[in-house]
Protein backbone atom coordinates (compact mmCIF):
# COMPACT_ATOMS: atom_id res chain seq x y z
CA UNK A 1 0.00 0.00 0.00
CA UNK A 2 1.23 3.42 -0.82
CA UNK A 3 1.80 6.60 0.90
CA UNK A 4 -0.71 8.67 -1.27
CA UNK A 5 -3.74 6.16 -1.33
CA UNK A 6 -6.50 5.74 1.06
CA UNK A 7 -9.27 3.50 1.21
CA UNK A 8 -10.30 1.44 -1.79
CA UNK A 9 -8.03 4.43 -3.76
CA UNK A 10 -6.04 3.29 -6.55
CA UNK A 11 -3.34 4.81 -8.43
CA UNK A 12 -3.94 4.32 -12.50
CA UNK A 13 -1.01 5.88 -15.03
CA UNK A 14 -2.44 8.64 -17.70
CA UNK A 15 0.88 7.28 -19.90
CA UNK A 16 0.54 9.39 -22.71
CA UNK A 17 1.91 11.98 -20.50
CA UNK A 18 3.90 9.96 -17.65
CA UNK A 19 1.37 10.93 -14.95
CA UNK A 20 -0.15 9.54 -12.30
CA UNK A 21 -3.73 9.59 -10.89
CA UNK A 22 -5.51 8.87 -7.60
CA UNK A 23 -9.14 7.39 -8.06
CA UNK A 24 -11.29 5.21 -6.47
CA UNK A 25 -14.14 3.09 -7.74
CA UNK A 26 -16.72 3.75 -4.99
CA UNK A 27 -15.65 7.43 -4.98
CA UNK A 28 -14.17 9.03 -8.42
CA UNK A 29 -12.71 7.56 -11.28
CA UNK A 30 -12.24 9.79 -14.47
CA UNK A 31 -14.38 9.02 -17.74
CA UNK A 32 -13.29 8.97 -20.92
CA UNK A 33 -15.00 12.39 -21.24
CA UNK A 34 -12.83 13.83 -19.30
CA UNK A 35 -9.89 12.95 -21.25
CA UNK A 36 -11.51 14.28 -24.83
CA UNK A 37 -12.34 17.68 -23.05
CA UNK A 38 -8.77 18.35 -22.06
CA UNK A 39 -7.64 17.07 -25.64
CA UNK A 40 -10.43 19.28 -26.83
CA UNK A 41 -9.41 22.51 -25.01
CA UNK A 42 -6.73 24.91 -26.20
CA UNK A 43 -5.35 26.93 -23.67
CA UNK A 44 -2.23 29.14 -24.81
CA UNK A 45 1.04 27.42 -24.24
CA UNK A 46 2.71 29.72 -22.46
CA UNK A 47 2.68 31.18 -18.95
CA UNK A 48 0.76 34.15 -18.74
CA UNK A 49 -2.87 32.97 -19.18
CA UNK A 50 -5.18 31.58 -16.44
CA UNK A 51 -6.94 28.50 -16.33
CA UNK A 52 -9.95 27.68 -14.44
CA UNK A 53 -11.45 24.42 -14.54
CA UNK A 54 -14.63 23.38 -13.12
CA UNK A 55 -16.71 20.75 -11.46
CA UNK A 56 -13.04 19.49 -11.10
CA UNK A 57 -13.45 16.08 -9.65
CA UNK A 58 -10.33 14.20 -8.81
CA UNK A 59 -8.32 16.77 -10.87
CA UNK A 60 -7.91 14.78 -14.22
CA UNK A 61 -8.78 17.48 -16.91
CA UNK A 62 -6.33 20.19 -15.16
CA UNK A 63 -3.83 17.51 -15.02
CA UNK A 64 -4.08 16.51 -17.97
CA UNK A 65 -4.28 20.51 -18.99
CA UNK A 66 -0.73 21.20 -17.13
CA UNK A 67 0.59 18.88 -20.19
CA UNK A 68 -0.97 21.75 -22.72
CA UNK A 69 0.29 25.13 -21.09
CA UNK A 70 2.50 26.61 -19.11
CA UNK A 71 -0.12 28.66 -17.24
CA UNK A 72 -1.38 28.47 -13.48
CA UNK A 73 -4.92 26.17 -13.43
CA UNK A 74 -7.42 26.07 -10.67
CA UNK A 75 -9.86 23.44 -10.25
CA UNK A 76 -13.47 23.99 -8.49
CA UNK A 77 -14.69 20.94 -6.95
CA UNK A 78 -17.73 20.96 -4.32
CA UNK A 79 -16.84 17.36 -2.97
CA UNK A 80 -14.16 17.33 -0.16
CA UNK A 81 -13.36 13.86 -0.67
CA UNK A 82 -12.27 14.60 -4.61
CA UNK A 83 -10.87 17.83 -3.30
CA UNK A 84 -8.25 15.57 -1.11
CA UNK A 85 -7.57 13.43 -3.86
CA UNK A 86 -6.79 15.96 -6.12
CA UNK A 87 -4.89 17.62 -3.92
CA UNK A 88 -2.69 14.37 -3.34
CA UNK A 89 -2.39 13.69 -7.40
CA UNK A 90 -1.05 17.08 -7.40
CA UNK A 91 1.75 16.85 -5.03
CA UNK A 92 2.87 13.37 -6.56
CA UNK A 93 3.05 14.89 -9.87
CA UNK A 94 4.84 17.14 -7.84
CA UNK A 95 2.89 19.78 -10.13
CA UNK A 96 2.00 22.60 -6.80
CA UNK A 97 3.37 25.53 -8.76
CA UNK A 98 1.20 25.27 -11.23
CA UNK A 99 -2.18 23.71 -10.41
CA UNK A 100 -4.54 23.96 -7.52
CA UNK A 101 -7.37 23.40 -6.27
CA UNK A 102 -10.30 24.79 -4.70
CA UNK A 103 -13.11 23.39 -2.55
CA UNK A 104 -16.36 24.80 -2.54
CA UNK A 105 -19.73 25.53 -4.98
CA UNK A 106 -19.52 27.07 -8.44
CA UNK A 107 -21.21 29.99 -6.97
CA UNK A 108 -18.06 30.83 -5.15
CA UNK A 109 -15.81 30.63 -7.74
CA UNK A 110 -15.69 34.54 -8.34
CA UNK A 111 -15.15 35.12 -4.18
CA UNK A 112 -12.15 33.23 -5.11
CA UNK A 113 -10.83 34.35 -8.80
CA UNK A 114 -11.67 38.15 -9.95
CA UNK A 115 -14.18 38.21 -12.27
CA UNK A 116 -13.34 38.72 -16.12
CA UNK A 117 -9.65 37.39 -15.81
CA UNK A 118 -9.84 33.97 -16.36
CA UNK A 119 -8.64 33.20 -20.03
CA UNK A 120 -9.52 29.78 -20.77
CA UNK A 121 -12.42 27.52 -18.69
CA UNK A 122 -12.90 24.03 -19.06
CA UNK A 123 -15.83 21.98 -17.57
CA UNK A 124 -17.16 18.55 -17.42
CA UNK A 125 -20.17 19.01 -15.79
CA UNK A 126 -23.26 16.54 -14.34
CA UNK A 127 -25.03 15.34 -17.19
CA UNK A 128 -28.44 14.41 -15.93
CA UNK A 129 -30.81 17.18 -14.81
CA UNK A 130 -32.73 16.40 -11.83
CA UNK A 131 -36.10 15.00 -11.97
CA UNK A 132 -35.43 13.32 -15.47
CA UNK A 133 -36.76 9.75 -15.43
CA UNK A 134 -32.74 8.23 -15.41
CA UNK A 135 -32.29 6.40 -11.91
CA UNK A 136 -29.82 8.60 -9.60
CA UNK A 137 -27.34 6.67 -8.34
CA UNK A 138 -27.27 5.60 -5.02
CA UNK A 139 -24.04 6.36 -3.69
CA UNK A 140 -24.35 10.35 -3.36
CA UNK A 141 -20.46 10.55 -4.70
CA UNK A 142 -21.42 9.82 -7.82
CA UNK A 143 -24.69 11.12 -8.13
CA UNK A 144 -23.24 14.32 -7.57
CA UNK A 145 -20.57 14.16 -10.61
CA UNK A 146 -23.81 12.51 -12.98
CA UNK A 147 -26.49 14.65 -11.78
CA UNK A 148 -27.73 17.98 -11.04
CA UNK A 149 -27.70 18.23 -7.62
CA UNK A 150 -25.64 20.96 -6.30
CA UNK A 151 -25.33 23.19 -9.59
CA UNK A 152 -26.86 22.71 -13.27
CA UNK A 153 -26.29 24.06 -16.91
CA UNK A 154 -27.85 27.27 -16.03
CA UNK A 155 -24.88 28.19 -13.21
CA UNK A 156 -22.19 26.12 -15.14
CA UNK A 157 -22.64 28.59 -18.36
CA UNK A 158 -23.19 31.70 -15.84
CA UNK A 159 -20.39 31.09 -13.51
CA UNK A 160 -17.82 30.35 -16.91
CA UNK A 161 -18.89 33.94 -18.18
CA UNK A 162 -18.45 35.88 -14.95
CA UNK A 163 -14.56 34.28 -14.81
CA UNK A 164 -13.80 34.90 -18.76
CA UNK A 165 -12.28 38.22 -19.66
CA UNK A 166 -13.36 39.44 -22.78
CA UNK A 167 -12.60 36.76 -25.58
CA UNK A 168 -11.96 34.21 -23.05
CA UNK A 169 -12.44 30.63 -24.41
CA UNK A 170 -14.83 28.30 -22.61
CA UNK A 171 -14.57 24.33 -23.41
CA UNK A 172 -17.23 21.68 -22.12
CA UNK A 173 -17.95 17.98 -22.98
CA UNK A 174 -21.51 17.49 -22.23
CA UNK A 175 -24.45 14.93 -24.26
CA UNK A 176 -26.23 15.65 -27.57
CA UNK A 177 -29.69 15.27 -26.01
CA UNK A 178 -28.87 18.69 -24.33
CA UNK A 179 -27.88 20.58 -27.39
CA UNK A 180 -30.42 22.72 -27.73
CA UNK A 181 -30.24 23.74 -24.29
CA UNK A 182 -26.12 23.74 -24.03
CA UNK A 183 -26.22 26.28 -26.98
CA UNK A 184 -29.38 28.62 -25.60
CA UNK A 185 -27.82 28.23 -22.01
CA UNK A 186 -24.68 30.03 -23.61
CA UNK A 187 -25.86 32.62 -25.39
CA UNK A 188 -27.52 33.23 -22.81
CA UNK A 189 -24.49 34.33 -20.54
CA UNK A 190 -22.67 35.97 -23.67
CA UNK A 191 -21.01 32.96 -24.52
CA UNK A 192 -20.71 32.29 -28.12
CA UNK A 193 -20.39 28.73 -29.70
CA UNK A 194 -17.61 28.41 -32.02
CA UNK A 195 -16.50 25.06 -32.12
CA UNK A 196 -18.53 21.46 -32.03
CA UNK A 197 -17.11 18.33 -32.46
CA UNK A 198 -19.22 15.24 -31.94
CA UNK A 199 -18.35 11.97 -30.42
CA UNK A 200 -19.49 8.95 -31.46
CA UNK A 201 -18.64 5.36 -30.24
CA UNK A 202 -18.63 3.82 -33.31
CA UNK A 203 -19.00 4.08 -37.14
CA UNK A 204 -22.58 3.49 -37.78
CA UNK A 205 -23.92 4.62 -34.08
CA UNK A 206 -25.56 7.85 -33.42
CA UNK A 207 -23.32 10.54 -31.09
CA UNK A 208 -23.10 10.18 -27.27
CA UNK A 209 -20.53 12.63 -26.63
CA UNK A 210 -20.67 16.41 -27.52
CA UNK A 211 -17.09 18.56 -27.15
CA UNK A 212 -18.18 22.37 -27.74
CA UNK A 213 -16.01 25.60 -27.74
CA UNK A 214 -17.58 29.22 -26.89
CA UNK A 215 -15.97 32.66 -26.75
CA UNK A 216 -17.57 35.24 -24.38
CA UNK A 217 -18.50 38.22 -26.10
CA UNK A 218 -17.71 36.49 -29.35
CA UNK A 219 -19.48 37.14 -32.70
CA UNK A 220 -22.56 35.37 -33.51
CA UNK A 221 -21.28 33.93 -37.24
CA UNK A 222 -18.50 31.57 -38.11
CA UNK A 223 -20.04 28.46 -36.01
CA UNK A 224 -18.03 25.20 -37.21
CA UNK A 225 -18.19 21.31 -36.68
CA UNK A 226 -15.51 19.13 -37.06
CA UNK A 227 -14.73 16.30 -37.80
CA UNK A 228 -16.43 13.36 -36.06
CA UNK A 229 -14.35 11.22 -33.71
CA UNK A 230 -14.88 7.86 -33.67
CA UNK A 231 -13.91 5.55 -29.95
CA UNK A 232 -14.26 2.31 -30.76
CA UNK A 233 -13.12 -0.30 -33.97
CA UNK A 234 -15.64 -2.66 -34.74
CA UNK A 235 -13.90 -5.17 -32.53
CA UNK A 236 -14.14 -2.57 -29.67
CA UNK A 237 -10.70 -1.75 -29.75
CA UNK A 238 -10.35 2.00 -29.00
CA UNK A 239 -9.42 3.65 -32.11
CA UNK A 240 -5.75 5.40 -32.48
CA UNK A 241 -7.11 8.93 -32.16
CA UNK A 242 -8.95 8.01 -28.97
CA UNK A 243 -5.87 5.58 -27.59
CA UNK A 244 -3.17 8.67 -28.85
CA UNK A 245 -5.34 10.56 -26.02
CA UNK A 246 -4.93 7.50 -23.42
CA UNK A 247 -1.85 5.73 -24.14
CA UNK A 248 -0.07 8.29 -25.99
CA UNK A 249 0.26 5.63 -29.00
CA UNK A 250 -1.07 5.39 -32.75
CA UNK B 1 -33.17 17.68 -79.20
CA UNK B 2 -36.03 16.32 -77.19
CA UNK B 3 -39.70 17.73 -77.57
CA UNK B 4 -39.42 18.25 -73.55
CA UNK B 5 -36.55 20.83 -73.05
CA UNK B 6 -36.07 24.39 -73.90
CA UNK B 7 -32.96 26.64 -74.29
CA UNK B 8 -30.18 25.20 -72.71
CA UNK B 9 -32.36 22.69 -70.28
CA UNK B 10 -31.35 18.79 -70.23
CA UNK B 11 -32.22 15.60 -69.12
CA UNK B 12 -30.60 13.73 -66.53
CA UNK B 13 -31.33 10.33 -65.50
CA UNK B 14 -31.91 9.69 -61.50
CA UNK B 15 -30.77 5.90 -62.04
CA UNK B 16 -31.76 5.20 -58.61
CA UNK B 17 -34.96 5.69 -59.12
CA UNK B 18 -35.51 4.86 -62.90
CA UNK B 19 -36.87 8.92 -63.08
CA UNK B 20 -35.67 11.78 -65.48
CA UNK B 21 -35.16 15.20 -64.60
CA UNK B 22 -34.67 18.35 -66.47
CA UNK B 23 -32.13 21.21 -65.97
CA UNK B 24 -30.43 23.95 -66.88
CA UNK B 25 -26.86 25.02 -65.99
CA UNK B 26 -27.64 28.54 -66.30
CA UNK B 27 -30.57 28.51 -64.71
CA UNK B 28 -30.71 25.25 -61.79
CA UNK B 29 -29.25 22.03 -61.41
CA UNK B 30 -30.05 20.02 -58.45
CA UNK B 31 -27.45 19.40 -55.88
CA UNK B 32 -26.49 16.87 -53.77
CA UNK B 33 -27.97 18.30 -50.83
CA UNK B 34 -31.52 17.99 -52.56
CA UNK B 35 -30.78 14.09 -52.83
CA UNK B 36 -29.57 14.15 -49.16
CA UNK B 37 -33.06 15.76 -47.96
CA UNK B 38 -35.19 13.43 -49.79
CA UNK B 39 -33.08 10.40 -48.52
CA UNK B 40 -33.73 12.23 -44.98
CA UNK B 41 -37.20 12.70 -45.18
CA UNK B 42 -39.33 10.12 -43.83
CA UNK B 43 -43.14 10.40 -45.12
CA UNK B 44 -45.37 8.28 -44.78
CA UNK B 45 -45.71 5.17 -46.97
CA UNK B 46 -49.73 5.46 -47.37
CA UNK B 47 -51.42 7.46 -49.63
CA UNK B 48 -52.99 9.23 -46.85
CA UNK B 49 -50.97 11.99 -46.00
CA UNK B 50 -49.92 15.02 -47.69
CA UNK B 51 -46.64 16.28 -48.22
CA UNK B 52 -45.36 19.86 -49.19
CA UNK B 53 -42.20 20.68 -50.98
CA UNK B 54 -40.98 24.50 -50.35
CA UNK B 55 -38.19 26.07 -52.62
CA UNK B 56 -38.76 23.40 -54.86
CA UNK B 57 -36.68 24.41 -57.89
CA UNK B 58 -36.88 22.05 -60.54
CA UNK B 59 -38.76 19.30 -58.68
CA UNK B 60 -36.25 17.24 -57.49
CA UNK B 61 -36.99 16.90 -53.76
CA UNK B 62 -40.55 16.14 -55.07
CA UNK B 63 -39.36 13.73 -57.79
CA UNK B 64 -37.58 11.55 -55.31
CA UNK B 65 -39.91 11.67 -52.30
CA UNK B 66 -42.69 10.28 -54.81
CA UNK B 67 -40.57 7.15 -54.67
CA UNK B 68 -40.84 6.99 -50.92
CA UNK B 69 -44.75 7.62 -50.34
CA UNK B 70 -48.04 7.36 -52.22
CA UNK B 71 -49.68 10.63 -50.80
CA UNK B 72 -49.82 13.97 -52.53
CA UNK B 73 -46.80 15.47 -53.29
CA UNK B 74 -46.88 19.83 -53.58
CA UNK B 75 -44.05 21.85 -54.22
CA UNK B 76 -43.98 25.57 -54.16
CA UNK B 77 -41.45 27.50 -56.14
CA UNK B 78 -41.16 31.25 -57.09
CA UNK B 79 -39.60 31.06 -60.03
CA UNK B 80 -41.64 30.41 -62.89
CA UNK B 81 -39.23 29.07 -65.14
CA UNK B 82 -38.40 26.41 -62.71
CA UNK B 83 -41.93 25.83 -62.20
CA UNK B 84 -42.01 25.24 -66.12
CA UNK B 85 -39.26 22.74 -65.54
CA UNK B 86 -40.61 20.96 -62.80
CA UNK B 87 -43.98 20.80 -65.02
CA UNK B 88 -42.84 19.18 -67.50
CA UNK B 89 -40.07 16.77 -65.74
CA UNK B 90 -44.03 15.60 -63.88
CA UNK B 91 -45.12 15.19 -66.67
CA UNK B 92 -42.09 13.00 -68.73
CA UNK B 93 -42.37 10.64 -65.58
CA UNK B 94 -45.91 10.41 -65.55
CA UNK B 95 -46.32 11.67 -61.90
CA UNK B 96 -49.21 14.20 -62.69
CA UNK B 97 -51.42 11.57 -60.80
CA UNK B 98 -48.88 12.25 -57.72
CA UNK B 99 -46.67 15.28 -57.82
CA UNK B 100 -47.59 18.87 -58.42
CA UNK B 101 -45.99 22.20 -58.20
CA UNK B 102 -47.44 25.64 -57.33
CA UNK B 103 -45.92 29.03 -58.51
CA UNK B 104 -45.36 31.99 -56.17
CA UNK B 105 -43.76 33.11 -52.76
CA UNK B 106 -43.50 31.18 -49.71
CA UNK B 107 -45.79 33.41 -47.96
CA UNK B 108 -48.65 32.74 -50.11
CA UNK B 109 -48.58 28.92 -49.57
CA UNK B 110 -51.48 29.26 -46.75
CA UNK B 111 -53.72 30.78 -49.55
CA UNK B 112 -53.71 27.41 -51.32
CA UNK B 113 -52.98 24.69 -48.97
CA UNK B 114 -55.13 24.95 -45.63
CA UNK B 115 -53.08 25.27 -42.31
CA UNK B 116 -52.52 22.64 -39.76
CA UNK B 117 -53.05 20.00 -42.62
CA UNK B 118 -49.63 18.72 -44.15
CA UNK B 119 -47.86 15.33 -42.30
CA UNK B 120 -44.41 16.08 -44.12
CA UNK B 121 -42.48 19.25 -45.01
CA UNK B 122 -39.16 19.69 -46.46
CA UNK B 123 -36.88 22.16 -47.84
CA UNK B 124 -34.05 23.18 -49.26
CA UNK B 125 -33.90 26.74 -49.03
CA UNK B 126 -31.40 29.28 -49.83
CA UNK B 127 -28.54 29.42 -47.71
CA UNK B 128 -26.79 32.50 -47.36
CA UNK B 129 -28.28 35.42 -45.82
CA UNK B 130 -28.54 38.59 -47.79
CA UNK B 131 -25.61 41.00 -46.45
CA UNK B 132 -22.98 38.27 -46.06
CA UNK B 133 -19.97 38.67 -47.31
CA UNK B 134 -20.37 36.11 -49.53
CA UNK B 135 -20.44 37.08 -53.52
CA UNK B 136 -24.21 37.05 -54.95
CA UNK B 137 -24.23 35.05 -57.88
CA UNK B 138 -24.85 37.11 -60.92
CA UNK B 139 -27.10 35.04 -62.69
CA UNK B 140 -30.65 36.08 -61.12
CA UNK B 141 -31.71 32.20 -61.58
CA UNK B 142 -28.84 30.85 -59.51
CA UNK B 143 -28.44 34.04 -57.05
CA UNK B 144 -32.65 33.38 -55.99
CA UNK B 145 -31.92 30.12 -55.32
CA UNK B 146 -28.69 30.11 -52.99
CA UNK B 147 -29.28 33.84 -51.80
CA UNK B 148 -31.89 35.26 -49.18
CA UNK B 149 -33.29 37.51 -52.02
CA UNK B 150 -37.14 36.45 -51.66
CA UNK B 151 -37.44 34.53 -48.20
CA UNK B 152 -35.53 33.35 -45.54
CA UNK B 153 -34.96 31.29 -42.65
CA UNK B 154 -37.30 32.28 -40.11
CA UNK B 155 -40.04 32.75 -42.74
CA UNK B 156 -39.53 28.73 -44.12
CA UNK B 157 -39.46 27.85 -41.00
CA UNK B 158 -42.98 30.15 -40.26
CA UNK B 159 -44.66 28.78 -43.15
CA UNK B 160 -43.76 25.12 -42.74
CA UNK B 161 -45.09 25.25 -38.90
CA UNK B 162 -48.51 27.01 -40.59
CA UNK B 163 -48.47 23.96 -42.65
CA UNK B 164 -47.70 21.46 -40.56
CA UNK B 165 -50.52 19.61 -38.63
CA UNK B 166 -49.66 18.92 -34.73
CA UNK B 167 -47.44 15.98 -35.02
CA UNK B 168 -46.49 17.02 -38.29
CA UNK B 169 -42.56 16.92 -39.57
CA UNK B 170 -40.22 18.94 -40.80
CA UNK B 171 -36.87 17.76 -42.66
CA UNK B 172 -34.66 20.39 -43.84
CA UNK B 173 -31.17 20.67 -45.30
CA UNK B 174 -28.74 23.72 -44.22
CA UNK B 175 -25.29 24.86 -43.67
CA UNK B 176 -23.87 23.77 -39.82
CA UNK B 177 -22.41 27.47 -39.36
CA UNK B 178 -26.01 28.38 -39.35
CA UNK B 179 -26.93 25.67 -36.89
CA UNK B 180 -27.68 27.84 -33.76
CA UNK B 181 -29.71 30.13 -36.08
CA UNK B 182 -31.74 27.20 -37.42
CA UNK B 183 -32.74 25.67 -33.93
CA UNK B 184 -33.40 29.24 -32.40
CA UNK B 185 -35.96 29.60 -35.35
CA UNK B 186 -37.42 26.15 -35.29
CA UNK B 187 -38.17 26.64 -31.57
CA UNK B 188 -39.68 30.03 -32.46
CA UNK B 189 -42.04 28.78 -34.61
CA UNK B 190 -43.27 25.48 -32.58
CA UNK B 191 -40.99 23.03 -34.47
CA UNK B 192 -39.29 20.92 -32.04
CA UNK B 193 -35.22 19.80 -33.44
CA UNK B 194 -35.57 15.80 -32.90
CA UNK B 195 -32.79 14.49 -34.93
CA UNK B 196 -29.71 15.92 -36.86
CA UNK B 197 -27.53 14.32 -39.32
CA UNK B 198 -24.39 15.31 -40.59
CA UNK B 199 -22.41 15.76 -43.13
CA UNK B 200 -18.67 15.33 -44.00
CA UNK B 201 -17.56 15.87 -47.97
CA UNK B 202 -14.80 13.36 -45.89
CA UNK B 203 -13.00 11.78 -43.56
CA UNK B 204 -11.16 14.57 -41.67
CA UNK B 205 -12.92 17.66 -42.79
CA UNK B 206 -15.57 19.32 -40.78
CA UNK B 207 -18.91 19.06 -41.77
CA UNK B 208 -20.84 21.20 -44.54
CA UNK B 209 -23.94 20.36 -44.70
CA UNK B 210 -26.84 19.53 -42.13
CA UNK B 211 -29.81 17.60 -42.31
CA UNK B 212 -32.47 17.93 -39.58
CA UNK B 213 -36.04 17.34 -38.79
CA UNK B 214 -38.10 18.63 -35.90
CA UNK B 215 -41.82 18.35 -35.15
CA UNK B 216 -44.61 20.38 -34.63
CA UNK B 217 -45.58 20.73 -31.51
CA UNK B 218 -43.13 17.95 -30.49
CA UNK B 219 -41.97 17.93 -26.65
CA UNK B 220 -38.32 19.35 -25.86
CA UNK B 221 -36.68 16.76 -25.06
CA UNK B 222 -34.70 13.66 -26.81
CA UNK B 223 -33.02 15.07 -29.33
CA UNK B 224 -30.90 12.91 -31.27
CA UNK B 225 -27.29 12.79 -33.54
CA UNK B 226 -27.78 10.54 -36.05
CA UNK B 227 -24.21 8.30 -37.53
CA UNK B 228 -22.54 11.23 -40.22
CA UNK B 229 -22.70 10.66 -43.48
CA UNK B 230 -18.99 11.30 -45.06
CA UNK B 231 -19.91 11.81 -49.11
CA UNK B 232 -16.43 11.49 -50.93
CA UNK B 233 -13.90 8.48 -50.46
CA UNK B 234 -10.10 9.81 -50.29
CA UNK B 235 -9.44 9.62 -54.26
CA UNK B 236 -13.04 11.52 -54.55
CA UNK B 237 -15.27 8.94 -55.52
CA UNK B 238 -18.37 8.63 -53.84
CA UNK B 239 -18.72 6.54 -50.82
CA UNK B 240 -21.03 4.16 -50.73
CA UNK B 241 -24.24 5.10 -48.99
CA UNK B 242 -24.33 8.42 -51.14
CA UNK B 243 -23.46 6.67 -54.49
CA UNK B 244 -26.91 4.08 -53.45
CA UNK B 245 -28.94 7.25 -53.33
CA UNK B 246 -27.77 8.45 -56.34
CA UNK B 247 -27.46 5.39 -58.73
CA UNK B 248 -29.24 2.87 -56.63
CA UNK B 249 -25.69 1.00 -56.72
CA UNK B 250 -23.53 0.71 -53.78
Amino acid sequence: MNQWLQGDERMDQLLSHNLSIIQSPSVFSFSLDAVLLADFAQPAKHNRAKVVDLCAGNGVVGLLLSQKTSSPIIGIEIQERLVGMAKRTIQLNELEHQVSILHGNLSDATKWIQKDTVDTVTCNPPYFAVGEKSIKNPNSHLAIARHELHTNLDEVMKVSSDLLKMNGKAYFVHRPDRLIEILETMKKHRIAPKKMRLVYPKVGKEANTLLIEGIKDGKDTGFRVLPPLFVYSEDNNYLPEVSAMLHGIR
